[in-house]
């Protein structure tokens, strides 16, 4: 990152370098650009929402209904973006999102998402459904931050496996993910006949769980029949619609670091989440891929930011695509964001390339708003920078 | 339906099986695909509403504005979709709404529909417009809960009739449509010369009505000249627009069950349907195929309800597409509501199989969203779980 | 008109009789078809509006809205659309809005407008630059009833003129148009090289005008020369941008019958209409064709009858396309409307059998809307019929 | 310009004369068509705003959200459109905002529009960043009114020096852009690979400057290899993000006349202006140029306006396309606005006459305007011709 204004100037010097990017500086293009070249069933997952893709909408709309008030003649000639959090100091207040099965978009997949992270200082969140298991994405992200994301399993010893396995693999903390205990109804993904995709791919990182190996009798040879019957008890255990709050504490034995609970919309779950002693929430719909018809996220976070106060964390998910969205965002109560879909069309478009411009675009123009809007660093971003119409 | 989940997991197995299904899982699609493969004036007859269509867009925008907020950590393993009504247990909150003349989307017409609907424990409505007799439609329904719908002719002779065979066909509800004593004005229909598509198809179950028949002097033929001059009587003694309060007290003398009545839209009307001594309302506005212009269906519902608390029952129907508009309207007040035009697109598209493609995916998505909103019955679905933008 | 049913009767009789309507039962289709089959200049001098068209989009968006409440089970068989205003008896509260120009659309131009009307028992309001003189009108449109429209001259000897030809042709109401004393600036006309066209059709109730001979000095021959000079003078004198309320007390000395003033949309002019001695406003924006980013003229509407009460009469004009506008018009105080531009299109699309088309649609979907909101006549139109969203 | 109605009847006079314009009459058509004809990178850098351009499309919608209400029968005939401010006399309340690097639309860049301004009577503010030399252009806009945009460089010597130089040939007001002291985020530009284009073209009123070449060591060759170490240097003192409040007094040391600070979207910021001894701000948002998500400049203005009441002049830039534009940001607080995109459009298109064809259409749009909504100067423009809906 080198100087405080560095995510600004790299990208510039390549505007006077002569060197056209190979993708567009206005990450929102991505989509369509990934629809246009990659396989559909792959920018199908990856773009789809549930069902008519009303919740996906609403989480833009409520950027787009929010507006910043620039200020002018503040002295933001040094800008520093990290943020403290969790007892962990962030270069910046962003990280990228858990995404599952990121093969799909490229073959290096969380490979090349664990390198770009760590190469340019924004933590990662690796997927339980991550396509590489998180060992070799710690690997690669040697010298990052990561945090693990969990999916809980109907099997306890699964879920101890996998807390065990992020915590020796050097995650320090977790994101437990409550909205998808079911998974949501994906018109994209059944459209193309849904999972079996997965089968040339696999979620490499459950399925190589030893607790995971041991429930389904041993290791897949990757084509035969029981891989099939594996993917259906994968399936079948891979949520568990039966856990309540007091669940919460059988994380806290099995995870020494801090938990976020992921999903959070309603300001009284917010309150619950104090009380069951969690370390914070993530304001999220799944990018609207879980419930059609529902809540723009950005629209959730003042209620849950308000019921916490300085409690616990707020960290915010679902719909950002600009440096705007970002300010927005921590202007409205979140620490810090989680940045999803625009890094995975990056990987499908253009492999760890990719990613590296989607973060490095996404960062320059996070830098360049805030100095514009007249603020130096995170804290200094205030609701009243926000107005609505 | 099975297990609890049944809805979902049907869904999902196919999706494991490499089943691709025939017609897509966003039911908001078919109106498109029914466009582009379906005869015109079939398919205008079925998506056409009144005027500029503006009230069928109203309906949709109200469904649009009113957001679910999910809450997390509730046990939604158990799932149990019945609601209780009119002395009834219904295996869900859903019927499929009475439409007639369906043998224009395909030969089976309602046929197809009353056994989908009876295998998928889905409730019927019976239209008097049907394309089949209601006696035909009962023996292809058995075993299925059934209601008939009546359109109230100026020749009392011809209502007489129409309850007396419902009620000697296993009909257990009355639901009298207010919203048609006279045609809307409906340019799809009338563009493509109207009625004249009705002599090829008929709506039999009107034609073969005995008093209607003795009205007339006697059966068609099918294509001489009298059945023109039956047409026209038909038309004429269709509706009765001289109609008021006080004329239900005919209905109840010749109706032992339930009656309902459906079109309402203000408050004002549903305290009246209390004091008729009506058994309940359908909050509808015929899909928008009445008056251009007015009330989104949903917009009038959340009025009506309040009007009537508990004194009769309250169901909803215009506008619903998924699952989250399910629960959406019961959220507002109804018990439960009506499936309309998708099952006809899907029966125009797939014949029976279409029809029960189109309530498998409609169930399997309200059953997803209940639990991924937090419910696991129609009962816990209360106005907090709704926001307005 | 026969029956009180008539409008709709017929229009269905025909679909009965498989004869397919020339034209789209849509009106609102009809500036779409006239675009693809008119003449540029001639099409965009009809659908054209200010600047960049914003308040004719304003016009409809005010509609659209304002939603209707229908209501139920009133005994609604027996209709009467007639009103009564400024003395007389007006079968339906519709009146054709003075178009100029009409030759443009069609070479039958007034004439074929005026008789349809007559026909079909609508008023008639016939523009001070009708293609056709008002005589030549008056005699097309016998046994019809007719007001005449005035566009106010700087040259008062024209002024004059005007009224006495409109009194002696059987005009009994005068509605002088307030807010073209300067004209618009019409993009549309102004890229086709604007008034041009004229040449070659005219604006003979103008030209042909006796003191404005006298002021040009003879006739035109048609292509002549004095014919541009004339142009220039008819343009240079057609308004009057310094009137004030003071000089509608010359009006009141050369006209005996009912002065309505077009235009209005401020209640305080409203007011000033009252206190003038006015018989009326015409609450209209002249179809957004004068100033670009005004109010919908629907919008101006509640708050004109608001302030002016009983004491004079209201009409409104702008934007109506169909009979649930009509309806929404009158709801918000307004005692008739005007028709524009519809009837225009349907001119230049089938001459005057287009025309007929057009009131024949528009009165049968009124008939048929009241009916299905309710209502039985324009008196029972109230603004309890109608919510906003 | 002539008479009071000068602007208007120009343009009519060109339509009755079958001179058909070179250029729509409509500017806000002019976008398409530059997008259309000229170069990419271009067009480009001219329509290209920040990020994903929302603020943009902002600008237009707070535009769109407020309505004149038309007064009838006020004496209008003889038309002022002057303002007085700054102890100066615009003939017009509008001035052709700064635009650095015209030259890349058209080869005569800023002495087309010095020369056409000169012409008809409107003031000019030429940009720090122009094509060619402040000097010529104010030789090409000889006769005219000319005041002078300031880009602040973190180099004082070459501040003091365009200060001087402005001075002396004859720019009378300064305007001070507070909002680019960091380039926007402009991914139009970024993908076309930015300031490459500047190469052959430069923004010769800043590389010709002394002060600027003392700077970097004499002047350039044009195509060598210093010439790119110079954009460099150009581009790294370009803006001073460390400028404050206090740093003002340095240009009030030199500069004699009025200075206007450009950017101010905040009360807060106004009051400070005032503070600060400033002679007025210019309301703007750089067109949407600098942030994205940002507020409507025009949402902007009257919070701006209430908090400076008299105290300093209130300008407004950033969304005008029409004459009503103008009239709305009168009736919201500005004195006069400044005018940008569509006359660089203009340029680009048609050179002079395309820039002349943009002035006259807005004047007389606006003059035509004022009339029809009852004004006969901008004194008179008031908020109470504005509703909202």
């Amino acid at each position: 990152m080198g100087s405080p204004a560095g995510f600004q100037n790299e990208i510039y010097l390549n505007g006077l370098g002569d060197v056209r990017p190979e993708l567009p500086a206005d990450l929102t293009v991505l989509e369509r650009l990934a629809g246009e070249r990659l396989a559909p069933a792959a920018y199908g997952y990856v773009a789809g929402a549930a069902g008519t893709e009303s919740t996906a909408r609403a989480n833009r709309e409520a950027f787009e209904r929010r507006r910043l008030v620039p200020r002018m003649l503040r002295d933001v000639a040094v800008r520093d973006l990290s943020v403290r959090l969790l007892g962990q100091t962030l270069p910046v207040p962003l990280l990228l999102a858990p995404i599952g099965v990121l093969a799909i978009m490229h073959p290096d997949g969380d490979l090349a998402v664990a390198r770009a992270a760590a190469d340019l200082g924004v933590p990662l969140v690796v997927s339980t459904a991550a396509s590489h298991s998180m060992e070799q994405a710690a690997e690669a992200n040697a010298g990052g931050l990561r945090w693990f994301q969990l999916y809980w399993s109907s099997d306890r010893d699964v879920v101890v496996s996998f807390l065990t396995r992020a915590s020796a693999a050097g995650y320090t903390t977790l994101v437990v993910t409550l909205d998808t205990h079911t998974l949501g109804w994906r018109p994209r993904d059944l459209d193309l006949a849904y999972l079996p995709f997965l089968r040339g791919i696999g979620v490499t990182n459950y399925f190589t769980d030893p607790a995971f190996q041991r429930a389904v009798g041993g290791p897949f040879d990757g084509d035969g029949a029981d891989r099939e019957a594996a993917i259906m008890r994968w399936a079948g255990t891979f949520g568990d619609p039966s856990l309540t709050w007091d669940d919460l504490a059988f994380l806290r034995e099995h995870w020494d670091g801090p938990i976020m609970l992921k999903g959070i919309q309603h300001p009284d779950d917010a309150r619950r989440a104090v009380d069951a002693g969690m370390d914070g929430v993530v304001v999220s719909n799944h990018g609207g891929r879980q419930v059609d018809g529902a809540i723009g996220s950005l629209d959730a976070l003042p209620g849950v930011a308000a019921a916490v106060g300085d409690q616990i964390t707020v960290l915010f998910d679902s719909g950002i695509r600009t440096g705007s969205d970002v300010i927005k965002a921590l202007a409205l109560g979140a620490k810090a964001v989680m940045l999803g879909r625009p890094y995975a069309y990056g990987l499908g478009l253009a492999g760890e390339a990719g990613v590296r411009h989607v973060i490095r675009c996404l960062l320059a123009e996070l830098e360049i708003a805030m100095a514009l809007v007249g603020v130096t660093c995170p804290a200094e971003i205030t609701p009243e920078l926000l107005t609505s119409t």
